[in-house]
């Protein structure tokens, strides 16, 4: 994919970003209305968000990325005012001695995407048109920066009480254990700043575009569905020419029972979907997003390929804390990119992370 | 209590202030054993250990006080090397950009009364002759630091892996509902650098004088042991010399019922001991510490006053998380000095705080 300009967003573009990145963030990554409310507010009061391509930042930029942490059952109930992620850059910068250049989102989604465009247009800095998952993780070590060997930490964590906690840690594993500590008992959510690197650094290690294809996305959808198109064939279509090249619907059907609980910092379950003439049954589990997808026990999208639950009709994405009885919906599988198929990029997010016994099998090679 | 001369430790002295600041932990605060252990390597290997009283501690003196944090239960299994509080002041110094002229204990405890003098011993600082409990509770907003105003944070914490969490919180209970946190995902126990004060400050709001009275109820009881007189008159009759002045022995009989878990970070259960001639019962339940003790249902202890379980024979504190079935005990109540009778001392460390019903009645009112 060429790296797209530099790109001033409008507020008709915020509901085709919000809608794109959820889409991207595979069931998590938070909410899309709150994330696009969020920023909407940002533009209503002047604020201006100016999306940077990965490859016109300097090398020596700083940049600080930031994020909301937590279950997003949480995050729909404890909703974030905005602009306490600014207070966690503010946090980090001040312990670092050093001003962030730039602010960057750490993974793809309705609210993750969106936290760093609030967070930017209110301090006039640029975004960095790129992230650190390609999609939602649950986890913080889960991300390319660390699989391309970036320090999480010194990191900074904060709550809408202005409690704040700096966490430096002797690997990204323990930086994730500690966080999500503190995370649980600031109620669940939390607004992170972490991975603080330098431009050189994010363009190794980041990846690029992740912003401008959730809007490309997004925009896709609205059309299809003012054209009366297919979404589906219409997303399928445009992701074709994307890295995330191949993409598949591989369900179609009725959710038939949800379990969900806010355990551990995170929104962990399972849900079935069974097809409309009752032929077949597909199992998700979930732990804020869905590692994999089972058809009559048979895996049929496995992490870190993406998968994706959309709405029956308008395939809208439908995020995990959102799911429940009686939707109708198609099911997804898109193909991650390159950087996150790796050895190094599946031993940190692969399905042996998630627990899985599974090997990894590309969407592509699946039947 | 005339405030002591300012003292240099010897190794004699160790096991005297170990064992007498075991008693003074009313239960918890650390096992006194691994607590002398840690300071006789730093003599050995040459380090100094200078208490000042803390009326000659300059006014504009900057103190760090430093800590042990968590279940002893995990700490007589996940034993410190000693030298990690060290790591949590520096962590704390950097912070703040100031360097502190002394350390300080939070509480008194076989281990952490010891630990300052570790931090004192290996840095060359003075440790301070006063704490913020004047006993040891369980919590870190339960001290007279917080009682009479003193910000607890910015505070670090440490393991012994090098990983680092400074935490600012809104209020004194925040912070210890965030350093708890931390805390159990270190594994139970952290060392912890809080309550950053001048000396003025903490002539205002310390309980003075504390250590030098560990060293002396330690030594009274040795020098009882050594003269084959009564370790219970001789801590009684020492005790009336201080500020702790009304000790009593409220029962005498045999550990029949132990019921302790690790739980939320600290140790916390019940005992039941009852007297030798079957006539009576005592139930002692504990958070770390014991806040409440009951004859046949009736309160004959509660906190602030100290509730002190002592070998039948030797009168050596046992603390809770050495308190098992068979031991013969006399369970001592000790009156808390004033400073920790005020209402505002009651309503951070009185009854409530632990949630009882029962209302404070001070040892020397209970029949």
């Amino acid at each position: 994919m060429a790296q797209p300009a530099r790109l001033d967003l409008t507020p008709a573009d915020l509901k085709d970003l919000a809608r794109g990145a959820a889409f991207l963030g595979t069931g998590g990554g938070g909410d899309p209305y709150i994330g696009r409310l969020m920023v909407e507010r940002e533009l209503a009061e002047g604020g201006r968000l100016a999306l940077v391509p990965l490859d016109e930042i300097p090398d020596d930029a700083f940049i600080i990325p930031t994020a909301m942490m937590g279950a997003p059952t949480v995050m729909v109930e404890k909703l974030p005012r905005g602009d306490e992620a600014i207070n966690s850059l503010r946090v980090l910068e001040a312990h670092l001695g050093r001003r962030a250049d730039a602010t960057m989102p750490i993974e793809c989604g309705g609210i993750n995407s969106m936290m760093p465009l609030v967070v930017g247009a209110r301090l006039g800095l640029p975004v960095v048109d790129a992230d650190g998952m390609g999609r939602a993780f649950p986890e913080l070590q889960m991300e390319t920066f660390n699989v391309y060997g970036v320090s999480g930490t010194p990191m900074a964590i904060t709550n809408e009480h202005g409690d704040t906690a700096i966490v430096t840690a002797h690997d990204n594993e323990m930086m994730e254990w500690l966080a999500r500590g503190i995370t649980i008992r600031m109620g669940g959510s939390s607004l992170i700043a972490e991975y603080a690197m330098d431009g050189a650094t994010a363009k190794r290690a980041s990846v690029p575009g992740t912003l401008s294809l959730g809007l490309r996305l997004g925009r896709c959808l609205r059309k299809a569905r003012e054209r009366h198109q297919d979404p589906f064939r219409a997303l399928i279509d445009e992701l074709a020419e994307t890295p995330y090249r191949h993409a598949r619907v591989i369900f179609e059907g009725k959710v038939t029972d949800v379990f969900r609980r806010t355990t551990e910092g995170f929104a962990r379950g399972r849900a079935i979907l069974e097809a409309i003439d009752g032929s077949s049954t597909l199992e998700l589990t979930f732990q804020n997003e869905h590692p994999v997808a089972r058809v009559d026990g048979e895996v049929r999208g496995i992490v870190p390929d993406l998968i994706c639950v959309l709405d029956f009709e308008t395939a809208e994405p439908i995020t995990t804390e959102a799911i429940r009885y009686g939707q109708r919906a198609k099911v997804m599988v898109v193909s991650a990119p390159a950087i996150m198929r790796t050895s190094e990029a599946l031993a940190v997010f692969g399905p042996r992370a998630f627990g899985l016994e599974h090997e990894f099998v590309q969407v592509e090679e699946l039947v």
